[in-house]
Parts: structure tokens; C-alpha cells; sequence
């Protein structure tokens, strides 16, 4: 199963790569009001069981694919509404 | 209007962090079949006019987010099914 997994600078917390993504594209001539920049990580996982997997990847952002302190994560599995 | 962009690494690029995070989630008990690392942008746009919108994004990616060379890109407007 396929599992996609959006990590995000957690509101209130720096995030230099969206400042340099706005100000870059302010500079190309584009207006944007806001920018923020985090990561994509999507899973190939051997679990057909959804429960199971989404418990694994839960677990997986907060040991290795996260830092909880300052990123939140967002799991969506493969047939996801 | 807000816009997501999902940037990934084209296929038969190499993904080194995605080879860091599947053998760090091996390492950690997890077994994970594959790991592709990509970068998430969301986007605060001023316009209302979808198509106005996203054409704008997509020449943003081609001018600064992604590198076309090697990333390829998937724009998602709010309000998309």
C-alpha cells in the first residue's frame, strides 16, 4: 500500500524556505501573499491492512520522518477519500 | 486562493533522501519497500480566477520551486476534486 505523508513547519515556527521561496519569486515578478515549504515523503508499504499501516506510518513521523517539535504530519493512504 | 505544489523527483533520478529514510526507518524496525523524499509548497495567491492561477504556479515551478530538469510537479488549486 501506498502511503503519502506532508510535513509542515508547525504554525509559528521559522521557516526560512518559504521566506527565500517568497521573496525568490517576489524578485521573478510574481505577487504571492504567503509561502511555506515543507516535505513530501510517500511510502511503499508491504501491509495491505489499513488500520495497520497508518498506525506504522504514525509511528515512522514521530521516530524519523517528523521532529514533532517543530513539524506537524499529515498521512493520507492510497484510496483516501 | 491557495495553491499546493507536490515536487518529486523524476524517476531514475537519484533520491539520496529517499534512500536515507528507508534505510533509517529499516535500521529502525520498519520494513518499507521504497521512500521517495519531495518538497511540499503551499502558496497564498492573490487572484480568485482558477485558470489565471494556475497558470501563474506553474510558471513559478518552472522558474524557481522545481528544477525541471530532474523534479517534475503536481499544482493543486483549493477547491480541486
Amino acid at each position: 500500500m501506498k502511503a503519502t505523508v506532508l510535513v509542515r513547519p508547525k504554525a509559528g515556527i521559522l521557516d526560512p524556505q518559504g521566506e527565500a521561496v517568497q521573496s525568490g519569486l517576489g524578485h521573478l515578478g510574481f505577487v504571492v501573499r504567503k509561502a511555506h515549504v515543507g516535505r513530501l515523503v510517500e511510502l511503499e508499504l508491504d501491509t495491505t491492512d489499513r488500520e495497520q499501516a497508518r498506525a506504522a506510518v504514525a509511528k515512522m513521523c514521530d521516530q524519523l520522518i517528523a521532529n514533532p517539535l517543530i513539524e506537524s504530519y499529515e498521512i493520507t493512504l492510497e484510496g483516501d477519500a
